[in-house]
């Protein structure tokens, strides 16, 4: 025995493992387990840890020797609980050998189905079942995917010899080849396999177990699961379980079925029993999309009632109605249930947390807790924070003019446009140049996971809504359109046919993955209303959360949707946003380009009153709420444009020579404009520029307070390193600010505070925090300098750091842990001098969970975000502090 | 009364102030104090403290009030002594009003002379001292220094009636003009004052002496004096204090003089006394230059007996000695002098430690320590670090070929080689240009401090040893010739005529300020070698410093000479500076523009050889001693050409096309190449180029080592940010070293450690630590990232930062605080883990005494820096260890 228990059996209602041993059992063995003791009907069998697994990555082949200590035993367990024996001609133990990690990774790990069968028992199984056709099926049926799996051989090897049988078979579908037919084929097969691998195919069941063992656990980092994490950030070291399991046939005649089903509809959330299953088939067969599954019921949309499995097999539904209810009640979330019907049996193969759309997924939370399955604070902590997000995804506007060349399941909803490419290589590729593109396939299989990863959204010609790509895009909250049927691809000429329009490489499609339509060209899209039970989440939300939430936005308009959202005040109004306006970039440049001072000042008069009317519209929609305007950032040349055309303009526009334009704009070019002449360090050089905004805003405000609203000004200086910078600067401000509310007779508090945005700005805090009445992280240019990664310029070795496993993830997204250090000491060290502090975040990182989360840790007092995030950055907020407190 | 004292009197051998109250008194009001106590003639006086300055800025002219409680019984003290009254007709006293801040800055301030004149005490001093024509000439003195230095005028405009006074009586200099033509010029200049200023000149002493004082105070923070303190980084916020002095008089007929003495030669050491004089005249005409002044004695330079102070005022001569062996002994160091010899009687009006060229201090603290004067240890703290860098200036080569055109006086040593200016404003232009100049002017004043900064050299007509230019020359250490009196100067035509010889503005002259040679175009120059004095000093070095010295050198020549210098081995060998080899760098374009790994690959396997080659002399040259050599670190595209030229020639070398070739050197630009794809993230997206270049240096290592030579190799990975990236090139480097070393079945030690360059680096210090035998701070890069700062563009603000006391002095110059703290943090975490941990420095910082003052404070284990400032930098490295010792 080793110390560590690597090997849990379950069967007969019996189970060491438990549901929440996920990350020791995978979900497919824990929830096997716990599905076993809730009395429901579960094959025996045993699940081998992740800890097996992590150990085989450590210390390699040795490993397996250790294990058979355990699995033995519990092989012996199995072989009494089915009566049966791997090996035993007379009376064979038939296995599956499956993957199954603690995150679900759908279909990107391996897995053995009818192990245990061999030339021997194959006969024996023929006999007992009396369907020696079945019995060859099964064995040619593993015969290919232990070749492909543990084998090593490429998987159209041994299909093309498949489907040259039926050719000369005659036959259409697998199902139809005769015994003969079958018996040669498995001969056929295993010839190949010796010839391709220089090895034969083991007759020794426990050899082929144990070949099967250690290809899940080398599954764990096949590219396509290596892909698969770093897109949905799972964590690398997790390792997955290895599940044995008695067999059971679906494919054992016209009794014997087997399906998938979801306890409610995962598209919608809607309350009903949804599901798909084939007659006559095993597992893969409606997962893999091959064959288009039937509906379970009227509800998940058969279109003939004697289609369903509700008519077909009515017992069986009955039953497993009641399975679904026992599952819900027990779970107290939506589950996805695989299971099987051997000759009118019922079999459960697995059970998880059902993966839903956005749209089911606020649906079913909100939906529960008015069933009293869970609480309101359950609902919160459930509800994932980006799902607000992509609620926010644009859809086909209504009333847009639409031309449908076809029609299919619309398996993850939203609108997507993309040019048509036929492979996810061709995929990669074209997004790679900075395309968009639509990926169109016949069906999707895990090797295409790059390429669904690169799409905007994945068409299918097969499949139905819970086939690999209606899945995996709903797990990507991609659109996505599933089973097709008019689409007829050639992949080799790269291009579709239906109904008599040609779709060729490179041509524009859009599709709708709620509606299912497909849609030449491109087709105009909305941001979404938020629904009904978006409204009663987020009223249950701002009861919880102790960040406020504020928005980055430079225009009254996103000033508008920002608060229409819920926002509580603008963290972030860049101003220079404002300069790119057409009327005002020739003032600009004016300004840029002047000798002096004096030249200067002339063209900020004429940019002055165009400042101060935007400001003006922003404080009127913010009526009441804070308004932290930044003061020119970026270096003055980002205001020029380059192009010869442009210089000559600007030379005539100020009656200079185009040769003596163009020295100022080559003179204004920066080796590192990132770490240049910028922020405050242009407040300081050109102290007029910076006089003029704060006019601009000063004189808006007083504007807008003398119509009777409330004006909350709050100027920020960016790039401060040095606490003297704002020393001065303030003054500035001050200076200019209170001169103009003097005069004006009006009392209009106003606040100068700082991005903090540079190292050292965090390491001296201490002395800046004596100027600033705010602080605001500016987590983009921190991540830059603190990583010293310019963000421009990282995209030939930070994706590679992130598949690599150097980065856990782009740091540009989610805040690094030593981002987050300085970020910490400079809060510390300001509140150390000022308890009261005001201190918030306007980077990217405001608008993302993990990074609220830290911000709530910390102790800030707001984050700020881009309008549409404002949602979820207030779920986001709800759920730190429910964290905090239940931990 | 005011708390602060701000009035110290002294005279009559009494005095309240001292030698050690410097920075209260200034070094002038201090010396006067200390003399007056050590019983030396000193005329009596008054100190108006630094204080009172800083007060004055800080709350202005009120300040002035309240420094009339102490100065008003002062000034009776001061007349009581004196038997004379400000403004008594009668008995008239006379003062010099003088500022002296607590570190010299030579004539940078105000001064006022003769103050107490008025048109009653003009006619009281004529009869007192019978000479009326000596007493006007005083009064038109002071007008002429008051109406600039407190009423504002320019000084032109006085001086050009003076001028056209002189032509309109047909004589040459001041003293030819007779009594009536100086009566006539006082009312002229009274008049024009009036004209010019609106104001009449004050008659009333006391108004004198308050506007001197008011001026002296502000003439603190005047442009010249601001510039003089940025250039020698001398803070801000010191204050000059005010000295109120009686006047005595030099120029009261030939038996009075004055005079500028050092009591050892400045220039090179040696023990004689040393000094200039003129008699019958005020101080300001030996300073000043426009007189040339005679030598103090034959040992001074005098060209005839005659002319000496020696042998015209003997008994002077002798007292002055003994004043001068007595301040020696007193001050323990060698001290610059003012006297004036007033109808044959000798006053000392300052002492100050004597400025000295870099050869005469090492040779001072070396001589004193032999005397007995000073001990070692204040010898070595006494010389400073940067002398000996000084030293090593090039000077001219003596077998160079030349063209001398004129000789002067050497008065600050060094070859200088630059285009010709005429004025400071030109300096200023042509260096910010980037040409190196040479300011020729007839003398110099402190309005040219900007221009001698920015200049190569300096080189005057007229004017002495002691003269302005000499002087600041010597402070900057720059090389610098006056009094060549060939020169006939134009500056309106920005020519020289010199012996026939026109040189034009632009023209290359070449200057030694050692012998004085003033050569036509440019002339080569050798480093010297070390003097026997700084052995001497050197031998005393290492017994004190704990920090080790190494050298940041690329070639076994420099390699050699850092040796030679006492470097105790590499601490930054960059390994690209071999890449730029001619014959090398278009393989290493060809690695840069391959398509793919094989491609790089077989570019690599031509520079192998090539770069073994390089390390194996540095190896052979630094047997015994440690070599550290950082990995590739800039982006590959600072290796390609974009001219057209070589774009063409690289196509043809790889038989591409120009436009293949031109877009693919488009593509390697980045945005932002300081914070781009370089240094270890090169190593992980290429690790062929590190695997090739630890191939050279352990298959060079390898060689080396079986010649019978100790290698000692530090293999050093630039830029690393994130532990996971050292782990894996750990992993690289060692997995290729240790393959070749068990190959040659060899025992070859080496270590593996990083560059510490980024802030995410000091603040993860403990997890990179992990992967690391040593630290090595690049403090270049740690600065700009920690500012946010890129060395190449902050040209335009950086600069003026440090004008506006933003910054105290160029972080890139001295360790920031800031990047200190980062530095310190990473050296204990690093050591926390490994408390035996290696850690040194290879920025620019590692060569600056203040920066290895920290370095030493923080426990570093090593500097390293450029080859000629190794000596300078085991200097500084003992100092530390002294201070720290002596705290």
């Amino acid at each position: 025995m080793t110390e560590t228990r690597y090997v849990y059996s379950f069967g007969d209602g019996l189970a060491e493992g438990r549901a929440d041993l996920k990350s020791l059992l995978g979900g497919k063995g824990a929830n096997l387990a716990e599905m076993t003791t809730l009395g429901l009907p579960v094959p025996p069998g045993l699940t081998i840890t992740t800890d097996a697994c992590r150990a085989y990555w450590r210390d390699g082949e040795g490993l397996l020797e250790v294990l058979k200590a355990e699995v033995m035993p519990a092989r012996e367990l199995l072989e009494q609980r089915m009566g049966a024996k791997l090996g035993d001609a007379a009376n064979p133990l038939l296995v599956s050998v499956r993957s199954g990690a603690a995150i679900s990774m759908p279909g990107m790990m391996d897995t053995v189905l009818n192990l245990g069968l061999n030339d021997a028992t194959v006969e024996g199984m023929a006999t007992l079942t009396n369907n020696p056709r079945f019995a060859y099926d099964s064995y040619r049926r593993l015969l290919q995917m232990y070749s492909s799996v543990v084998m090593g051989m490429h998987g159209d090897v041994l299909e093309q010899l498949l489907e040259r049988k039926k050719e000369g078979e005659g036959v259409r579908i697998d199902a139809e080849l005769s015994l003969d037919a079958l018996k040669a084929l498995v001969d056929i097969f295993k010839n190949k396999i010796f010839e391709s691998t220089g090895r034969a195919f083991p007759q020794d069941p426990l050899e082929q177990l144990w070949g099967a063992i250690r290809a899940v656990f080398r599954s764990w980092n096949n590219r396509r699961a290596l892909d698969y994490r770093n897109a949905q950030q799972i964590p690398h070291d997790l390792g997955t379980a290895v599940t044995i399991q008695a067999m059971v046939f679906g494919n054992m005649g016209e009794t014997s079925a087997t399906g998938v089903a979801f306890t409610r509809d995962p598209n919608t959330g809607e309350g009903y029993f949804f599901g798909e299953w084939l007659p006559n088939a095993q597992g893969e067969d409606v997962v893999a999309g091959i064959r288009t599954p039937r509906a379970l019921n009227m509800e998940s949309g058969a279109l003939e009632e004697d289609e369903t499995l509700e008519t077909c097999m009515p017992e069986a539904y009955a039953q497993l109605s009641q399975v679904r209810t026992t599952l819900e009640t027990h779970y107290r979330d939506m589950q996805d249930i695989e299971f099987t019907i051997q000759q009118g049996r019922l079999w459960m193969l697995q059970t998880r947390t059902g993966k839903r759309s956005p749209a089911a997924e606020i649906r079913l939370a909100v939906d529960m807790v008015a069933e009293g399955l869970i609480t309101e604070r359950e609902a919160l902590l459930r509800v994932r924070s980006t799902t607000l997000e992509k609620l926010m995804h644009p859809r086909i506007n209504p009333n847009a003019e639409r031309t449908v060349i076809a029609n299919g399941l619309g398996a993850s909803p939203g609108a997507a446009t993309g040019a048509v490419v036929f492979t996810s290589e061709d995929a990669v590729e074209w997004a790679g140049r900075g395309e968009p593109v639509l990926l169109v396939r016949r069906e999707t299989s895990p090797e295409d996971i790059a390429g669904m990863i690169k799409s905007q959204g994945i068409l299918t010609a097969r499949g139905g809504m819970t086939s690999h790509a209606a899945v995996v895009a709903r797990g990507m909250s991609k659109p996505c359109i599933v089973g097709c049927r008019d689409l007829e691809i050639d992949t080799n000429k790269r291009e579709l046919h239906v109904r008599g329009t040609v779709v060729r490489e490179g041509d524009i499609l859009t599709i709708d993955g709620a509606e299912g339509t497909v849609m030449l060209g491109s087709v105009e899209t909305i941001r979404p209303e938020p629904s009904e039970d978006v409204a009663q989440l987020m009223s249950w939300v701002d009861q919880h959360r102790r960040l406020s939430v504020r928005t980055n936005a430079d225009t009254a308009k996103d000033c508008k949707t920002a608060r229409d959202f819920g926002a509580e005040g603008i963290g972030l109004c860049r101003t220079e946003h404002m300069f790119f306006n057409d009327n005002r970039i020739l003032a600009v440049r004016e300004m840029i380009l002047a000798d002096d001072e004096a030249g200067r000042r002339r063209a900020l008069e004429q940019i002055l009153p165009m400042q101060r009317d935007d400001f003006r519209e922003i404080f009127r929609v913010m009526n009441g709420l804070p308004v932290t305007i930044r003061l020119l950032d970026p270096p003055l040349h980002e205001f020029l444009s380059h192009s010869d055309d442009d210089v000559t303009a600007m030379a005539n526009h100020l009656g200079l020579s185009t040769e003596a334009v163009a020295a100022r704009y080559r003179d204004l070019t920066e080796v590192n404009p990132m770490l240049g002449h910028r922020g405050c360090r242009l407040g300081l050089t050109y102290p007029e520029i910076y006089e003029m905004q704060v006019r601009a805003i000063i004189e808006a405000a007083i504007e807008v307070q003398r119509e009777g609203a409330t004006v909350i000004p709050e100027i920020m200086i960016p790039l401060v390193g040095h606490h003297r910078e704002l020393e001065m600067l303030r003054e500035l401000v001050t200076g200019t600010a209170d001169s103009l509310i003097s005069r004006a007779k009006i009392s209009l508090p106003y606040t100068v505070g700082t991005m903090i945005e540079l190292p050292r700005a965090c390491l001296t805090a201490d002395t800046i925090v004596e100027s600033a009445d705010f602080f605001s992280f500016g987590t983009n240019d921190l991540t830059q300098t603190t990583f010293g990664i310019s963000r421009d310029d990282c995209g030939r070795f930070l994706p590679l750091y992130v598949d690599m496993g150097i980065l856990p993830g782009d740091p540009f997204v989610s805040i690094d842990p030593a981002v987050g250090e300085l970020i910490r000491i400079a809060t510390e060290k300001g509140r150390a001098v000022k308890p009261d502090l005001k201190v918030g975040i306007c980077g990217e990182h405001g608008g993302e969970s993990a990074s609220i989360r830290f911000c709530h840790s910390v102790g800030l007092d707001y984050v700020s975000c881009s309008p549409f995030r404002v949602p979820m950055a207030r779920l986001a907020a709800a759920q730190a502090a429910l964290e905090e407190s239940s931990s």
